[in-house]
């Protein structure tokens, strides 16, 4: 595990959480973690998913961490049953740790083909010496990452566990001529990704013509470019996620067609 | 003083101002401090103080600064009198210095039982060439702390000074069954802060009954993490300013019951 | 070039987007960045450009880059065009680099007296191995970033060009007694920057009075700081761009005065 890291090379440290930009809280984590570990690179992934919502915690982190370096820690503080029983984890894949609440934020990593283990921080040790019901962020996660990227083994910090919880992503429906799907979550220009794979959809549709409904909006092409598709066209693209997303030539998909979380997404062979 | 530096370490920098987030003030100072100091380690708390809010930067900065490590930089331009006669300060402790205008952004500093000295910055020396009246943070401040944390002594910028600006921190009024308070700051969650700090609340309750009345609201208890309380119950809780909070389980308590900055708290004993 | 540059010397690179806070693309492109360059110093410039507002990414560019110290990288990532034609680019200063899409965004890099080269990124072997038609940010100015980062020479990259796209920044037109301007951008303070540039009026002016029409708004004075003026007073000053801007004291002038991008700026120079 970790072989690329190097000794004495800064560990990267990622930052997701739903504590917004003004207040102190996230800077109260950096002082931790860098009071512990202090040439750790401390990178902000977002500070703005939607207060306690555990999905677009789990779809984030889904979107970003493959792409980082082996060895980066990953924390994720999107925690609203902070104080109750949930416990600390440490999940770790071949290449990557990460740390947060055992609420379903990792949930797309526990299906990484790499994971290894998944470990509840017990060990207080490697915690603040006063523990909160309010901050676990401060006082739990924080100097548990300032001490993995102090080089401390994950196996020092608790039990391996094989309970985890996962959330509800919506599983996609598929019938003879139909793909039932649904819109996730929109992202900052307003397009709107669905549950429904790339693999998935490409499988299923096997060359043939398709046609995509979104309420009463037909979606009949699956662009290759945001530039691409005529004036005010709702299209289909994949993006980022490797999902299908919805999105209109630079327009905000959301706004102009007034979709919701939750809208169907039926995707249909013609005949 | 700051003992716990070695040689070569990365100096951080810590950056709290009220630019927000889409002009290139924050970066122009960043870019400023990086030429006088390529190593240095700048922390972005945050750029979202309310415009020109002395009051919500002293105590977003009382919130955080005991968390960072020895010799962490502070740099602090929340300053609606750039340009006018107000001063430069820096502020040291024994752990930390704090760099920006003299107008009650470092109160809470001033309280610190480690605090050494405060100093007005003279020095021309350490100061951009050519100072205009209206971005101090570029000209004055962010040079300043690109040289403290290029090792240049403290008292190299200027002569020591006794007389500084404080804001008026709102006083709690303690009766012999009451203490009145007021609400002084939201956080991105909707929790009410208040001015009651947690200290003087325990020690004025002394473990009898009481309750709170915050205009009509009835708060019945303090309890010990944000998950506690019924649903749409007003709580009380101790935060991470180490002041009273007003809370309610899972929702935002100042939409919620219609709170606003300045609303009274009264503390009473139950007879 | 870069002589001030010593190796083993962390890179800087500074990161200008339109992709707002709260998803996985900022994040994305610093994995990818740090895979190849793993000691990059990264830095947020802003990620709040207007949705696909090459202008405004414009200004921030010009506003802040020479701030920064030789050697640092600059990518400016806000690409209506992503997945057509419009060429990717490094642009080559005697102090910095910059990388980003051909449309604009370095108009006013152009223009620097110190500009060496032009050149287009075409050597596939310096991008990710597959190139998706919705986000060259990852999959093109990313890598190419980490590879500059990690001291690959401008010229592996692809040839120099001469053919590179320019914004309209809008002319101010000088007659005899007059300039005719207009607002350009409003800062986070609701201040009104102007396409008039300092150096421009100052000669126009010449010491003379003069009085500027903002519609019906006069303006009477440039003042030196923005504590300067009467209460509600709209003040002509120089601010950080080097261009005129138009500020009330403590207040928003956009607001306060209902201005907006494109509202004509008159000068008018005194019988």
């Amino acid at each position: 595990m970790f072989s690329q890291h190097r000794d004495g090379e800064k560990r990267i440290v990622t930052l997701t959480t739903d504590f917004g930009l003004k207040d102190a809280y996230v800077a109260v984590m950096k002082g931790v973690i860098l009071s512990i570990a202090p040439t750790a690179n401390i990178v902000d992934i977002t500070h703005m998913i939607a207060p306690q919502d555990i999905f677009e915690a789990a779809l984030v982190v889904k979107g970003f961490y493959s792409y980082f370096p082996a060895a980066s820690i990953h924390l994720v503080v999107v925690d609203p049953g902070v104080g109750s029983t949930r416990s600390p984890l440490v999940v770790i894949t071949q290449k990557h740790l990460f740390v947060g609440p055992d609420n379903g934020v990792f949930t797309f990593v526990y299906d990484d083909p790499h994971l290894e283990s998944v470990r509840i921080i017990e060990n207080e040790e490697f915690l603040l010496p006063s523990i909160s019901n309010t901050f676990h962020g401060r006082d739990v996660f924080a100097p548990v990452v300032g001490y993995l990227a102090s080089g401390v083994p994950v196996d020092k910090l608790g039990r391996e566990s094989s309970h985890y919880t996962r959330i509800d992503f919506p599983k996609v429906e598929r019938l003879n001529d139909r793909l039932i799907g649904e819109i996730v979550y929109f992202d900052t220009f307003g397009n709107a990704i669905t549950n429904i794979e790339k693999e998935l959809l490409l499988q299923f549709l096997h060359d043939n013509d398709f046609y995509i409904l979104v309420g009463d909006n037909m979606v009949k092409r699956v662009v290759a470019s945001y530039t691409q598709g005529d004036q005010e066209e709702l299209c289909g693209i994949f993006g980022s996620y490797d999902l299908l997303e919805l999105s209109v030539k630079g327009e905000n998909a959301k706004e102009m067609f007034g979709l919701k979380i939750g809208n169907r997404v039926d995707v249909y062979l013609k005949n």
